[in-house]
């Protein structure tokens, strides 16, 4: 497998082995994703991201169809988005340029 | 740093690897992109998803804003959809179970 596989292998696993933890097998509750986050995204680079602490308002941002849990659909958007936070930081506002340019 | 970082990390690098190869280094093109699709997604459980000889339609599925180019938010989002198609050949539906039931 290449890297990028395994990265995406890799996302998915995180999320079978969270949200695996209660009944729900297919989505992470309040503490599953408490967990998820404090246990793994905590270096420096994505710690700020996401607050544990403020699970309530990580939970609502994160659960588009309201339903209280987070399923794979909505955990993969945060990852995406974790990674934009990513890139962006290491290239500053790169990505917009070649549109708008005079900037 | 965690799996699910380095997921994230991997992720960045693939598209600044390929994305690198021409002056336009933040952006895929169309040659950028068959190139990571043929290396980096040819095992059988991502193969048939992106098609590295149908690169037109590829790009015009992925390249949201119509620049012509793929930037590393369409990127990024493209490899949700293919975590999410992983993520249900592996559950089947269950993603969906628990909306629509009473709860």
């Amino acid at each position: 497998m290449s890297k990028l596989e395994k990265a995406i292998v890799s996302i998915v696993e995180v999320f079978e082995e969270y949200a695996g933890k209660d009944e729900q097998k297919s989505q992470l509750s309040n503490a599953e994703l408490r967990d998820l986050i404090k246990t793994e995204l905590k270096s420096p680079e994505f710690k700020d991201k996401v607050d544990p602490e403020n699970i309530k308002e990580v939970m609502e941002e994160l659960d588009k169809n309201h339903d209280g849990e987070v399923n794979f659909r909505e955990f993969s958007q945060c990852i995406a988005g974790l990674a934009r936070g990513y890139y962006k930081k290491k290239h500053g506002n790169e990505e917009r340029r070649g549109r708008g340019r005079d900037k």
